[in-house]
C-alpha cells in the first residue's frame, strides 16, 4: 500500500534529469512522453513520473568486458562457481536462521499473551482480559506500523509483487536494503504477534530475497565488504539468480516445503528459468529444511519458551488413511468451483479495498498509522468479542480428562467462559495465533467438534478481517488469511456433505483452503507441492490437483490473480509473457515513429554535445554510429551511466583519434563499469573541456540485440522478455546511404500493451481473447 | 542404437534435393559444405548427412497467416483453447490405459513363466527349467527383436534423448509414427517379460509422446481424422506442448509420480517452458494417476490374472519412522559421493560399449538381432545360474509359517533349490521380475535377509547386464538397470555400515539408487520428487536431497549426462543451453562469412529462377529482397517448402506486379503452408511457364529475426535458442547503397560448438572451462 503514495511523492521530488524512457508511469500517454533535444524542457516539470529503472539483465558486451572476460583465469572462473554455490548456502542458512527466529518471537510473544488474557478470564474479569488483549495488540501493531511508516514503507505488504517485478527486469527503488529487511523482520514478528490476520509467509519470501540481494553486492550500501570474489556478483543477472534462491528459500521457510518452495519460485515469482538455477534453488531450500529441523529438534527438549510444537505449520495427516471413491468426486468438484468463485470474488474485493486505502494512505503518514490502529482495535474486539455468542459444548467424555477443556496456549477445546467439562469451540479458533487456528480447523476425526453457527462467524469474520487487513502499513502475507477463509468454508462443506461422503471433514478444510488459494492466487504446482508437504500424505494427491485445477479454471474466467491486480496497482511495468494477439498487427517500426525522434551519438563524439545529450534526454541507452566513407554503420549502445563515468573521469582527448586498448583500462575497470546511477548535474565540466573528444568506442556495446522495422510487436515483445532486455534498437529495413540506421529504441514501457493502446487506439477493435494459454 | 547405422543408410539414398543445411552430420567440417549456385553439384554427391530436420518453433508471419489469423472469431479461439485441454486430456488418458496394458501384460507373461520355472524347480528338474526359461525369454526378446528391427527402429532404445532433441528443434525422422508406437507397445512388453535387464519406464515416456503427436495431428500420416478443429494444431509450436504433456504423462504413468512426472518434463526433457505448459501438463499428469489408480482398483479384486499388487513400482516406506541424527549425514555423503563415481563411470563405460555395438549393428538387420538374442541368452544363463551359488539359509522363525519360503511369482524369501524351511536369498533377487527385484531389495526391516555375498554376485551381475543389454535392438528404459545397480551397492553400504547408523538397510538401497540415478542422469528435483512420491515418505526428503546433490556435482566433474551422451553419438544437433564462453570472440559476421554467399530472391521473381534456386541449394530458406528506388530493402524470409508449394500449384503471373490479397485466399490455406515437405523433383514446369513470374510477398515471411553481422556468436545462440528460431538472418551493419542487406543465414548447426571450432581452431585455445551453471 505504502508503495502508492510512495511513487506519486517521490515523482514531484525528482530531479527531471533523472527520469528515465523506463519511468513512465502507468497511465501516461505513450506518444510525445520524453524531451527530445529540440523539445522545451520545461514542459514536462511536474508530470508524474515515477522513478523505476530497468534492469540490465543483457550482457553488457563492450570492449572492456571483453578484455576482462578474457584474462580471467581458470582460477577465478572456479572461484565465481564455488561463491555461487557459498551464496546459496548462505541464502539457504540465514533465510531458515532468520524463520527460526520469528517463529520463536512470534509463539513466544503472542504466546504470553493468550496466557495473560486466559488467566483473566478464568478469574471472569472479562474486561479486564480484554482490555489486557486489545492493548497488547494495539501496542505490537503501533510498533509494526511506526517502522514500516517512517523507515522503509516498502517493506509494508507481502513483498512477493515488487519481487516478481525485479526478476521481470523492473528496479522497484529501496526494495532489498538493509533498512528494508529488519524493518520486515520486526514489523512482522510485531504484526502477527498482535493477532492480526496476515501471516509471515510472504515476509518471508521477502525477507529472503533481501537476504540475497545484501550477500551479493557484500552488504548494505554504506558498508560494503570489498571481498574479491564478490565482484563477480555485481551485475543484474547474477543479482537476479539470487533473489530467486532467496524467495524460494523464503517459501521453504514458511511452509517448510522445500520442493513446494522451488516450484513456487518457478511458477510465481521468476521470469527467467535455467536449469542450473532449478539445481540452485534447490540446494538452498534443502539448507533451509536442515536448519528448521535441527531448530525443532532443539526445541523438543523445552528450550525455546512456548514455542514447543507450534510455529511451523505443519498438518501432518500421514496417519490417515484416506479413502475416497468415484463418487467423491463430486464434492471435491464442488469445492474447487466455490473455490474459484470465491477467490476471484476475493480478489474483485481486495482490488476495491486497495484502491480506497489507497486514497486514504495517501494523505500522510498519520493517517497510515491511524488505518493500521483502528484494524487493530476491530479485530481485537471480534477476536474477543465474538466467543461469547458460542454456545458451550460439552465435551466428548472420552477426551475429559486430559485434552478438554483446555486453558493453555494450545489446545483444540477451549474453555474459555465455559464451566468445567465443557468448551467453546469459537474461542479454540479466535483466541489462539493464527498457525493454531490453522492447525485446529484441519484437525482430524472431529466431526462434532464445530458447530456450524461458529464456523459460520468464523467464516464470515476472516472474510471482512482478510479484506481490510492486507492493506495496512505493516508486513502482511496473504497465505494465511486465505487458508483461514478456505478451510472455514472447506470445512462447513463438510459438515453439509457429510452423510453423503467418506472424506473426513478436516480434510475437507485443507481441500477448501486449497481452492482458495488456487482461486485467488491462480497458482497450481507449486500450490499442490506444498499441500502435499504440508500435510504429508501422497494419496491426498490426486483429489488435490483436481481442486486446485477446477479453482484456477473458474477463477481465471473473472480476473487476473492477486499478485498481477497488485503489481497492476503499483503500477509496475510488468511485462507478460504472452504477447496480445492484437500485436500482430503493428510494427516495431510503428511504434518506434510515434515516439520522439531517437538521439544518436557519434563514435568519436564531442565532450560539449555528450554533456548536451545528457542533460537535455533522459534516455538510459544511446545508439552509437559511425560514419565510414560516406556509409553510416551501427557501431553499438551505450549507457547513461557510462557517459556520466566518463565525464567523471574526465577521459577526455584533444584530437579526433581512436583509442588504443591500455588507455581505456588505465582508466576504468569493469568493477567501475558495473556501477549504476550517477547523475549529470554532479558533473562538472569546464568550458575547455568542453571542445575536447570522448572515443565512446571501447565503451560500447557493440552487441545489442536489434530488430528490423518490419517485425511485428508481438515478435519483438517475444526476443524482450526471452532475452530480458532493457533497450532494443529498431533498425531500418532499406539500405540508404547517409541515413542513420537506427529508427529508434523500444523500451519496456513502449512494450506494454496499454501505452501501445493509448497510441494507437484502433487496435483495440481487434482486440479479442488472447490466445497462448 | 539402431539410430546410428539408420542415419548413415538412409543418407546415402537421399536425393540430392533433400538434402538441406540443417542435416549436416556431426563430424563435418562447416566451410563450404553446402552447394551454391556457382557450385559444382557433383562435389557433394556421396557425402554423408543425414536427414534431420530443424522445425519451424517461430511463428511464420506472412500475409496469409496474418490474415487468417485475423478472420479467426471469438469462438474459434475458444474452441483451440477447449481442443488443447482436450488434448491433454487425452494424452493423459491414453497414456494410461496403455500403461496399464503393458503392465498386465508383462506381470502376466513373466508371472506365468516364472510359476513354471518354479514347478520345475519343486521337481527338481533344473536343467528343464533352465531350458523352459531360457527358450521363454529367448523367444520373447526374438519377438521384440524382430519387430525394431524391421518395421520400427527408431523403437528401439529409451527415446528420450530423442524426444529431448525434438523439444529443441530437432525432428528426427519416424520418431512419433503409428508403427513406431506400436513396436514399442509390444517390444517393450516382451523385452522386459523376457527378463532383460531394462525397464519399462522410459518406453513409457516415448509412448506417450507418441500418443501426444498422433493426437495432435489427427491419426497417422494415412489415415487422418480431418476434424476441423485439428488444423489449428497442425504447426510445430503446438506439436512441442503436446509432447512435453506426453513425455510428462509417460513419466507419471511410469512412477505413478504425477509431480515427478512434470518436473521431469521441465528438467531434463524440455527445452522451452511457459507457465501455461506447466499447468496443462499437471492435468494430464493428474488424469493418468485417476486411471492407474481406478485400474488398480480393480485389479484389486483379483481380476487381472497375476497383477495382484504388483507392476508399478511402489515402495511405500510411508509407515517406517526414519530416525536419523547429524552423524548420519557421513554414510549418507559417502553414498552420495560412491553414486556420483558410479554414475559417471557408468556412463563412461557405456559410452564405449555403444560405440562397439554401433559398428555390430551397422553390419545389417541379422546382426542385430544376433547380438539381442545373445544378450537375452546370457542373461538367462546368469539369472537361473548363478541362484545356485548362494547357500541356503535359515528362515526366521517367527515368518515359517507363511511368507518364508514362498514358490510363488512374488514374495521376499523365495525357496528354489533350498529344502523346507530354508530360502536362497539370490533367487529372491534375480528369479522373479525386475519391479518385484527391486521391491524385495528396498525391503525395511529386513536386515538379515540378504548375504554380502549374494549382494555382491548381484551387484556385479546387473553393472554387467546394464552395460550390455542398453544398447540392443528393443525398447529399453534406463531406469529400472540404474535403480537395481544402486540399490544393491546402496544396501552393501548399509551391511557395512550397519553398526554405525541408525538407518534401515532398505533406506539405504533406495538412496543407492537415488544416488547412482542422479551419478548417471544429472537429475536433481525431479528424481527427488520422483522418489519422493515413490516412498511416500516426507521426512527421507532432506537426506534425498543431500545425496542427489552430492552425487550429480561429483558426478559432473567427469563426464556429461548419460542423455547428452547418446544424444552426441546420435549426432543430433541439440543446443545447450549456455553458449561457450569461446564463442564471445567470434561474431555471426565471420561465421557467415566462411560459409557459402547466401541465395536471395526477390520480392517478385522469375519461375526459372526460383526452379534454378530450388534444384541447386539445399537451404530451407530464402531472404526475399526488394528494391525500391535504388535502395534494397529486406522483406523477409521465404521457406522452401512454400516455394515449392508455389510452383505445385502454379501460382504464376503473365507480368512482373505485386497480387492483391484476394488472388492469395483464392488459391492457398493456411492449411496448406502448414504442410512440411514436397520435393522439387515432383514439381514439372514447362518451359513456357519458366518465363512467367511469381509474387513472393504475400508468402513471405515478413519478420524473421534478424541480428546484425557484429553481434557475438554468444548472444546470438542466446537469441536463437530462447526463441526457438530454425533460420537467423545476419544482416550489415553499415549502410550502403545497393549492396544487398542480408550478410548470411545461420542456422542451428553453424551455431554448435564443433562446427565452429572445425572452421576456426584458434578459438580452441581460448577455450576455458564453462561458465554458466
Amino acid at each position: 500500500m505504502e508503495e502508492f503514495s510512495k511513487l506519486a511523492e517521490e515523482a514531484s521530488y525528482q530531479e527531471d534529469e533523472e527520469r528515465d524512457p523506463e519511468s513512465n508511469n502507468l497511465h501516461q500517454p505513450l506518444i510525445k512522453r520524453n524531451l527530445t533535444l529540440s523539445g522545451n524542457q520545461l514542459a514536462i516539470v511536474g508530470t508524474k513520473v515515477s522513478h523505476i529503472e530497468s534492469l540490465d539483465y543483457e550482457i553488457n558486451e563492450n570492449d572492456l568486458f571483453k578484455q576482462d572476460w578474457r584474462s580471467r583465469s581458470k582460477v577465478e572462473v572456479l572461484q565465481y562457481v564455488f561463491s555461487k554455490w557459498l551464496l546459496a548456502f548462505l541464502v539457504g542458512l540465514l533465510t531458515g536462521l532468520i524463520a527460526t527466529v520469528i517463529n520463536l518471537a512470534i509463539e513466544n510473544i503472542s504466546g504470553y499473551k493468550l496466557l495473560a488474557v486466559v488467566k483473566y478470564i478464568e478469574q471472569e474479569r472479562y474486561l479486564m482480559g480484554f482490555v489486557y488483549m486489545a492493548g497488547a495488540n494495539f501496542l505490537l501493531t503501533l510498533v509494526a506500523a511506526v517502522l514500516c511508516v517512517c523507515f522503509a514503507p516498502t517493506a509494508a505488504g507481502p513483498g512477493i509483487p515488487e519481487i516478481k517485478a525485479y526478476l521481470n527486469g523492473v528496479d522497484t527503488p529501496d526494495m532489498f536494503g538493509a533498512t528494508t529487511l529488519i524493518v520486515k523482520i520486526i514489523g512482522s514478528i510485531g504484526a502477527v504477534s498482535a493477532g492480526l490476520d496476515l501471516g509471515k509467509e510472504g515476509p518471508l519470501v521477502h525477507i529472503g530475497s533481501c537476504i540475497a540481494s545484501l550477500l551479493g553486492q557484500g552488504g548494505t550500501d554504506n558498508y560494503r565488504i570489498k571481498w574479491r570474489w564478490l565482484r563477480y556478483f555485481n551485475n543484474d543477472r547474477d543479482r537476479r539468480d539470487l533473489i530467486t534462491c532467496g524467495s524460494s528459500s523464503g517459501v521453504c521457510a514458511a511452509f517448510r516445503a522445500p520442493v513446494g518452495g522451488v516450484l513456487f519460485a518457478l511458477e510465481e515469482v521468476a521470469t527467467w528459468w535455467r536449469s542450473a538455477l532449478l539445481w540452485r534453488n534447490f540446494f538452498s531450500t534443502a539448507v533451509v529444511v536442515v536448519v528448521l529441523r535441527a531448530f525443532m529438534e532443539y526445541c523438543k527438549s523445552g528450550n525455546c519458551g512456548l514455542f514447543g510444537k507450534g510455529g511451523l505449520i505443519m498438518f501432518d495427516v500421514s496417519g490417515v488413511s484416506v479413502r475416497y471413491h468415484v463418487v467423491d468426486i463430486i464434492p471435491v468438484a464442488v469445492i474447487g468451483v466455490i473455490g474459484g468463485v470465491l477467490g476471484s470474488l476475493y480478489n474483485d474485493l481486495l482490488h476495491r479495498v486497495l484502491k480506497v486505502y489507497n486514497v486514504i494512505n495517501k494523505k500522510g503518514k498519520l493517517h497510515k498509522l491511524l488505518l493500521s490502529l483502528s484494524v487493530s482495535i476491530f479485530t481485537s474486539v471480534c477476536l474477543y468479542g465474538l466467543p461469547f455468542l458460542a454456545k458451550c459444548r460439552p465435551c466428548d467424555p472420552s477426551l475429559l480428562d486430559s485434552s478438554c477443556p483446555t486453558n493453555g496456549k494450545g489446545g483444540n477445546f477451549k474453555q474459555f467462559n465455559c464451566p468445567e467439562g465443557y468448551y467453546n469451540d469459537l474461542a479454540t479458533l479466535l483466541l489462539t495465533t493464527n498457525d493454531d487456528a490453522v492447525r485446529n480447523i484441519f484437525s482430524i476425526n472431529t466431526s462434532t467438534e464445530f458447530n456450524v453457527f461458529s464456523l459460520v462467524i468464523f467464516f464470515v469474520l476472516y472474510c471482512i478481517l482478510g479484506l481490510i487487513t492486507f492493506g495496512i502499513a505493516v508486513p502482511s502475507g496473504l497465505f494465511l488469511p486465505i487458508i483461514l477463509m478456505g478451510s472455514a468454508y472447506g470445512r462447513l462443506l463438510g459438515i453439509v456433505m457429510g452423510p453423503y461422503t467418506n472424506i473426513d471433514q478436516g480434510l475437507y478444510a485443507v481441500l477448501g483452503a486449497a481452492s482458495l488459494m488456487a482461486g485467488s492466487m491462480r497458482m497450481t504446482v507449486s500450490l499442490c507441492v506444498i499441500f502435499l508437504e504440508l500435510t504429508n500424505n501422497l494419496l491426498l494427491l490426486p483429489i488435490t490437483m483436481l481442486v486446485l485445477l477446477i479453482a484456477k479454471t473458474v477463477g481465471d474466467c473473472f480476473n487476473p490473480s492477486i499478485y498481477e491486480i497488485i503489481l497492476e496497482l503499483k503500477g509496475l511495468p510488468f511485462l507478460e509473457a504472452n504477447p496480445e494477439p492484437w500485436m500482430r498487427n503493428i510494427t516495431v517500426g510503428e511504434l518506434a515513429d510515434v515516439k520522439p525522434s531517437v538521439v544518436t551519438l557519434s563514435g568519436i563524439e564531442k565532450v560539449g554535445r555528450i554533456v548536451e545529450v545528457l542533460k537535455n534526454t533522459t534516455h538510459n541507452g544511446f545508439p552509437v554510429v559511425d560514419s565510414v566513407n560516406g556509409a553510416t554503420e551501427l557501431h553499438g549502445l551505450i549507457l547513461r551511466a557510462h557517459l556520466i563515468l566518463v565525464l567523471k573521469k574526465k577521459w577526455f582527448l584533444r584530437e579526433r583519434r581512436r583509442t588504443e586498448e591500455w588507455e581505456v583500462r588505465e582508466k576504468f575497470t569493469s568493477i567501475d563499469l558495473a556501477e549504476r546511477g550517477g547523475n549529470i548535474d554532479e558533473v562538472t565540466v569546464t568550458k575547455d573541456e568542453m571542445g575536447m573528444y570522448v572515443d565512446l568506442h571501447p565503451l560500447t556495446n557493440t552487441t545489442p540485440y536489434t530488430v528490423v522495422e518490419s517485425m511485428s510487436v508481438a515478435k519483438a515483445m517475444v526476443l524482450f522478455r526471452q532475452v530480458g532486455l532493457r533497450h532494443m534498437l529498431v533498425l531500418h529495413k532499406h539500405q540508404a546511404a547517409g541515413v542513420s540506421p537506427v529508427v529508434g529504441i523500444l523500451t519496456r514501457q513502449d512494450l506494454r500493451a496499454h501505452n501501445i493502446l493509448s497510441a494507437f487506439p484502433h487496435l483495440e477493435e481487434t482486440r479479442g481473447p488472447k490466445k497462448g494459454n
